[in-house]
């Protein structure tokens, strides 16, 4: 390991143990940096630049010091630079790049800044750009949805309440719904984004610092909408603003847990009504004759991950105000929680145009009953019964049913949003608008 | 309990073993919707009139259906009218009570829609007041932090990080962290507030119905800002909004919860930095001397019901779409999570007014080393120091530390937001805007 | 209220925020205590009696306790006495209780003890109950299930993974897969019972007191089987002692889920194997052809209650040693779990009883391909040939599984524990090793 | 990556998104399978016995196979052999090298098993382990703090409730609070193991197979103390087992969780009281006056991780019974919770025995008060005062407290457990007990 920044005096504890701690304080946490260094290292250079702006940094210093932190972006990305268990996290090692490249000059890049607000900084440059996706994602999800809600706007699906046939149903309006919940999804991302969207650069440890830093230039420079003013509240945020991170990608997997759990169940011999593609399925080690709808099934574990993350870094936040060294677990969670949403929300929308709708299974699983209400309703308005009494009527007149049609029903049902009319354009001009804005 | 709508038939089940089951299925359940029944009228009334437009009602029955969901209102406001196991949920009762006093126009108030999204759109007006009322809380909380960061603006604070002693801080900074922490959670209620501020009245049980409802009318009437389009995504947003709406009351709680953990210690003996008023604090049973601070343990503690109500919610969440009898367990979990943290906002403002600061205690905790950091920043600008240099430099020689004053390092602080300049009125803009969008 | 045991002093707080504090610190908690006062009588008496053993009260004192305490349980019983908002706990209403009826030998039972022991001794034996009805819950549901396997031994029912068709299985190896699973819930619910079984009463407010109380005594008095030794760990054991007492119930409630699951599946139109009794269903207020097994999925839901419990619990213990009124909130979410749990527990036999099973509906969702890993077993058997290449040969050669029968497929499956050999004695003789300790 | 067992068919994907799925389905999944390959290879050497002893084996195939398997285990030791991204699992590895090997006869390997009951084999083998280190540490950490309850018996330690001063406490009582702690800890930790110490190997994909495998052989041959009989219930038990294991984790971690805040307490400036060993602390970047316990509070923060691995399995388990793929993320979210955990717990008894203790600011900390109840407890014995009387008489008259000595309340303190008598040998004896049965 290289010499920590603060000098670690030389104490007796035997060098095994030594590494024990070492590897339980920081083993994980730096390399879960080597997702955050290229957003510290974007940070530190707007750093140096406030500090050239109030004289802590001469012109010349500045320029090698951003020349030497885009050779260390470049090294990084080259696998030249490694960021590895040497040091106890990203921002020690930037510090050390740059004293070691620049000698004295490498000395200044912390002036006027802590480790606290650096990790923050580039946390919320992270978390930014996670929402950003999550939006993109969601915008793509909505887009493929709405077309196949258009393709199949017609095709017949049983409806089901409490997973008991219930009345006639489409698939274009199953996959409206998901169009409308993602454009929902997209639209909470974006507001979550514009509210975490706050420098928390030049808070320091947490109280400030004796320097007039320019953070309205940070700010500025950083594309931040407005600096995060209290340098207590920047830190009492770690955790806080993950947690809004997180709560929104879970908005965005809970749908997809009822889109895939849909799936399975459709994709079972019992049902028939859909085949995901081949690509997105397995086999057996034991029974030739399987099948299986892997990807589906983990499209529907994935909202685990996210509860998982979530409560972890929940867990660890009965504090006081200022930061406790517990604050470093916020990382993994948040990484770890990211990561697996925005894989599982990648492969999304070419599952959805794997699949394979099967019609007639579907039209066969229409039943008469499933015309009752249809035909209470009716009682109502050609008949003028009241709805109870032709609700009662038909409980015990199942006979009247027998000669409809499931794709009769589909096209009555046209109370706004019903799958006789689906309204996809009201959900597709607040999608257009959602895209203008990205 | 009343003749349940669909007619059971009658069974061989024993009645002890049908007083279990139904206790088992409705039995709190009705209770709770104690919260919601007014909400329930609320539409019932809009519901109507929408049905009134589309001929389904003549005015006259509109105008006797109103009137008899005012007088329910009514009846239950004075108890006359109990809400209890004699009926299986809210939505039951007023089709009941409708019945019971209209005879046959009563039994038309449910064309044309469910319970299912009955009770979605009383829990979204719920959900719409609660959040309304959270922005209203937090705008008040941030008023008050405002207020006391400009009364104490540089009374002397330690600053703590890890517990230990790091740099000089004020009550100033302390306040004003808070303040803007409850402008941002305000911020975010309303955005959380417009995002569900949508209609689900009109999508029935999840598949719409064959009747042109008047959706739009019914959206205008209860001040919602757009239909939520899609019926089976109606049902499928139940839990997924009420996860928002918890997850936002988190936020709140989350500061409370560090806030109230300050106050935990800033009151022991040890720190004796602040008393909290005598209201808030009770005595032992056995021990003669004790005086607790109970309130603050448990605002602290506040946080924790949100976690029970969240997590109970979001386990009931692995379904397919549509409507399953799980989700009726969504509602108990919002109610308590909703009730337990207003409870505890509604007094922190009061509680936050009744602090003493002991200045002399907080002054006397300021000890040389928390200069250091002041001091080597000093090196850098006077000495033109490469900060590391002068960190190590400090480090080994503290006993330049020994004449300064607590009340000069907060004054010195001057970077943006920090003790030296807390850009109140940053903050106070931020207010001000929120206020004036109520 | 009355008088609160400090005797609080005046203060000038307004009545309206008083009573809003005291609704906020203690208001639901004394209800709460509705469930534990009982256990709180028991303890009582027998605190007095180690009182009377070690002279602090007389024969006489003891003897006016007593039988004051017995007067209290039956006017509780009756309802002559009510537990509520006057009091603060029901620890302080035992004190008035005796103070009010006995006058000065009333002021004495608190001697040498605090309520905090006192709420430990009551929840500890409260959680013992619950975890002995916990063990006799599932004894009785492991009984209907071997019952019930036995019943149903050799009746098909699809084996599934991934919910895709895999191999041929019985009833009796559903039925008794819950049974052996039972068994070992209520083996932990015994091994937990015995561990948690230890008597915190005489640790006092965590430190003990100045008086050798006979804790031995108390011990045995009460039925535990050892002494909680430690003042410290005996208040660090709240929340503890109950998140080990949900646990065991979340083991019972997660196998209720699996199960829940099965039936809600096997009860659909598509699925067609069970029906679920008619008592356990009900209609749809919109759908006059719906009947849903109702029960059933709120049973699959009663897991989430205990999630919420828990980690409303959980969330809670971020605490150092000693007592914090935090803890007070760990009563609710205990009692609020553990009634729920056991209010669907003791359904569940009577649910399971009330199966009817649709064996050709079982029988005709075995299509071919799930003989294809029988065969396979046969190739190697017979004609030697290595598994992997017999499970190729079937994949390409289902036609040669036309001719077979789903129930000789079950019979041949004699692997110890499968359908052919459920090894039902094994699961029945730890059952009654079981039956036979309670 | 080699050819999957069931020679999936081509299809017409596009290898980037082929790859993107792999990555999606597999890739974190074949990483953790690392920590379980040894049980796996461990397990498939018994199963190969299984086979011969019933004939599907020929001896001299089962020495092939025993010794490929330990040659596997031998190089995934030295590293020749890497378990990465070519293997789906670990389990299509170990067929993968045995047929690869040996041809024709490590195709046999799979005979009557199924990857299903492989890795339930692997991961309770795996568990088994774990309970038993975690019995191991938790002993260690009972002796630790038996011996440090020992050596600091009447070493004075102000008594806090709700943080505030209550009574004189020693440090004798802190460790031997933590003693008795781990003790029961150990005694769970053994419990679980010997509750699901049951074979689930030989229950196939969850139903059986039409073989007479000889599961008791294998039952005794990998020292499980029985068969898990049902193959149903196998299946079901994954996820079950696995919370089981965290949710004993979680109660010795809960302890270590009071203990670090305790810990962090009492070494800030305000207390005082005791020091963490230099090498469990670190210091900052900013401020050269730091030296932070960051080890104490990174030991706190463990439980967090394990909240989350919890959460995440546990948000798994809603499902029916059988496989589905949804199960395979149990498996990181174990090893994940293990690991941390087992970290933490190895560093504890280094932690503190590296604690030096500042016993003359813990007796400074000692005020009047705090003698107060020891006071009214000598008003009821000497002088025969109701408590309720003493207390308020105390309440009243301080003064009467001012000459007393912490040693004297200490020692007077002699309810059994507490300072005055702490029954080490009540808890050392149960310690004892607990490594005889080792």
């Amino acid at each position: 390991m290289t010499q920590p920044l603060w000098s670690k005096s030389q104490n007796n504890a035997g060098s095994a143990l030594l590494g024990k701690i070492t590897n339980f304080m920081s083993g994980h946490d730096v390399i879960s940096d080597r997702d955050l260094l290229l957003y510290d290292i974007q940070a530190s250079k707007v750093h140096a630049e406030g500090l050239m702006k109030i004289g802590v940094l001469s012109e010349q210093e500045l320029s090698q010091i951003n020349e030497a932190l885009s050779l260390l972006s470049q090294e990084f990305a080259s696998g030249t630079f490694v960021l590895d268990e040497r040091f106890e996290d990203c921002h020690s090692a930037i510090e050390w790049y740059l004293t070691h490249k620049l000698g004295e000059t490498g000395k200044k890049i912390h002036t006027g800044r802590s480790r606290n607000d650096q990790v923050s900084t580039a946390t919320r440059l992270y978390c930014r750009d996670a929402l950003l996706r999550l939006q993109k994602q969601s915008i793509a999800i909505a887009d493929t949805c709405l077309e196949l809600a258009q393709k199949y706007e017609f095709v017949v699906l049983p409806g089901y309440t409490h997973l008991q046939r219930a009345v006639v149903s489409s698939w274009g309006m199953w996959f409206a719904a998901f169009a409308e919940s993602f454009v929902d999804n997209a639209t909470q991302a974006k507001d979550t984004h514009d509210l975490i969207n706050s420098n928390p650069l030049g808070t320091a440890a947490g109280y400030g610092v004796n320097l007039k830093l320019d953070r309205d230039y940070t700010t500025q420079a950083l594309s931040f909408n407005r600096k995060q003013v209290n340098p207590i509240y920047a830190q009492n945020s770690r955790g806080k603003i993950e947690l809004q991170v997180l709560s929104n990608f879970k908005n965005a997997l809970l749908d997809v847990r009822r889109l895939s759990w849909d799936l399975s169940l459709f994709s079972t011999a019992e049902y028939g009504f859909v085949d995901v593609g081949d690509h997105f399925s397995t086999g057996s080690s034991i029974m030739p004759n399987k099948h299986n709808p892997d990807a589906v099934e983990l499209m529907r574990a994935s909202y685990s991950q996210l509860v998982g993350a979530y409560n972890e870094l929940e867990s660890l936040l009965s504090l006081p105000s200022g930061y406790q060294r517990d604050l470093q677990n916020t990382k993994g969670a948040l990484l770890r929680g990211v990561q697996s949403a925005t894989q599982c929300l990648d492969l999304l929308p070419e599952l959805l145009q794997s699949l394979t709708i099967n019609t007639s299974r579907c039209e066969a699983a229409i039943d008469a009953s499933m015309f009752a209400t249809d035909k209470a309703v009716e009682l109502v308005i050609n008949e003028g019964m009241a709805f109870r009494d032709a609700y009662r009527h038909i409980k015990h007149n199942y006979d009247e049913l027998q000669d409809r049609q499931a794709a009769d029903s589909i096209k009555a049902r046209v109370s706004p949003g019903a799958c006789g009319d689906l309204l996809l354009v009201e959900i597709s001009d607040r999608l257009k608008a959602l895209k203008s804005e990205l």
